[in-house]
């Protein structure tokens, strides 16, 4: 006999695919599935695809388990808004314009009690804050390091959405003014530097610099090199490969600073590929946030790897907000 | 025959004097005074005197209108922790470590139902919120320019303290990397940019640079010039005064865009001297914010002058400290 179970719908939009689970309580993927994103031109037929996916999925559940109650669908997008339900010009979408998305999919469970939506990054930050690293916190943020740079602000238990639901995308702020252009077209921002593919650039600014032809990464093309294959040199041992993780610590350490300067919080999580390489990417990471810091907040502030799992963190942060909604 | 009035004290604790205020709801200042901070050597000894002169000035309000009861005493002092009630290692104050300036002040005043204490533009952020031009506003933040650098931040209509008490240090936020020696030990900060002497230090790098001896600021020493001759100059046509307006405001529009993309907040306002220059400090500040914002956030954030009274705005922000305690 089973026993009556609450659980959460985590819905994680990207670019390519949708991916969707269900997520008990403490986080964990009971099942889960995926529809393309890109092949949909029209937005009303995808959210009725993704919908008929979502009522599949629970159905496949209901035989895992035929209690579980369904308490709400949480959704992380790019360009998500909190506040209207709404992704907003999402430059990496096919769908254009302002995409009323919660209000659509509403129609299709008019029986759920919480459908709510936000980007990926708060989706991590909520996800941190309900399963992770971050339980029992009030005052944290997130940083969410991959082909962008992410970032969810928490303050006094709540996220921060702000005056218009897209607060906390502090991967543009400016680090270097002047310097490499960002995807968003802006110069010198975080993300042109701690994002993976910004990792990829001083390696080739370093070999550059250093006219490097012994490293390790000088056999590949500016198209090939990733992070991956960065960190690799680096545990052999290449010199610019370890400068690389040395530079992007110190660059992150000053960005974290100033939102440690902004918001004081007990602790900043790192989330994504880059933070697998651990030390070699924490330590100077640290001793450059501390260098930056003033006297007041000297050795306070903690710099943690995100405790979500890396495959279900987007569904299960997704799951969370969800889960956040029902606490109000 | 008068009516009975609720009134709260504001205390602006300064490095050499501490302003008292009597402040009505209106944010309106019925009688003030001011002791000297920095004679007294003992901690407990100033608190007395301070205790004193409150008693003396709510005897001389009581004059005035017999009736006034007096909710609170909102105390606004650098490095002021709104969690403790305590200074911390003051760098300006002639006292040293951590005073209990709540807790002592408490035990003169048992009667007053609120006593509490943030730091000065914490205070100034609250003054804007509950007397200003931010009166209904629940996401902004306030950068005071003097001096220094200060700045307090609200989120969904409170003041954010962080995990410690201490966040909104904006200030120090880095603008240049390497850049100039903040007061702090810091380099680059944005406080040795944007405050009155960063400015001062701008007029004399544009001199340098342009070796401009016809400019009406090269005949002051580098001790005797400040803002206000650079005003002046500016109103008066002198290029370099002009150009140091101009890059003031490029460096402070970089660090709101900053201050943006952490908090989305709906309007950042502008308090201190440099800030009388209006449209000179305004304009450019605005179109390099601007300049450095995401598409999502563009021409959407209002940056507008405080509408605190210069004088009176110390004292005026601390007592709104009080009354924003009693509203809980």
């Amino acid at each position: 006999m089973t026993t009556s179970k609450k659980v959460a719908i985590g819905v994680d939009v990207g670019g390519t695919n949708t991916a969707i689970g269900v997520v008990d309580k403490d986080g964990n993927v009971m099942i889960k599935d995926n529809i393309a994103t890109a092949t949909h031109g029209d937005f009303a037929k995808f959210i009725a695809d993704l919908s008929d996916a979502i009522k599949q999925l629970i159905k496949s559940a209901k035989m895992i388990n035929e209690d579980i109650e369904i308490v709400g669908i949480g959704i992380g997008a790019p360009n998500g808004n909190y506040y209207n339900g709404t992704i907003e010009y999402a430059p990496n979408l096919s769908f254009r314009g302002v995409l009323h998305f919660v209000e659509l999919l509403k129609s299709h469970f008019p029986e759920v009690p919480a459908i709510a939506l936000t980007n990926d990054a708060n989706a991590a930050a909520i996800g941190e804050m309900i399963y992770g690293g971050a339980r029992g916190m009030k005052n944290f943020v997130m940083y969410t390091l991959g082909t962008g740079v992410g970032s969810g602000v928490v303050v006094n238990g709540d996220l921060v959405y702000g005056h218009d639901g897209f607060a906390g995308e502090c991967g543009h702020t400016t680090l270097i003014p002047g310097g490499r252009l960002c995807g968003c077209g802006s110069l010198g921002h975080l993300e042109a530097y701690c994002s993976a593919p910004g990792m990829k650039r001083t390696a080739f600014e370093l070999m550059v610099q250093y006219n490097a032809v012994d490293s390790m990464l000088a056999n590949k093309s500016f198209l090939e090199l990733d992070s991956k294959m960065i960190y690799d040199a680096a545990k052999a041992g290449d010199k610019v490969a370890n400068m690389v993780f040395e530079k992007t610590g110190q660059w992150l350490g000053q960005g974290l600073a100033d939102t440690v300067h902004h918001l004081s919080p007990e602790a900043i999580f790192l989330f994504g590929g880059p933070t697998a390489a651990g030390d070699l990417i924490f330590r100077p990471t640290k001793e450059s946030m501390e260098t930056h810091l003033l006297p007041i907040f000297k050795n306070k502030i903690k710099i943690l790897p995100s405790q979500l799992k890396p495959g279900d963190a987007a569904i299960v942060g997704a799951s969370a907000l969800a889960w956040k909604e029902i606490e109000k």
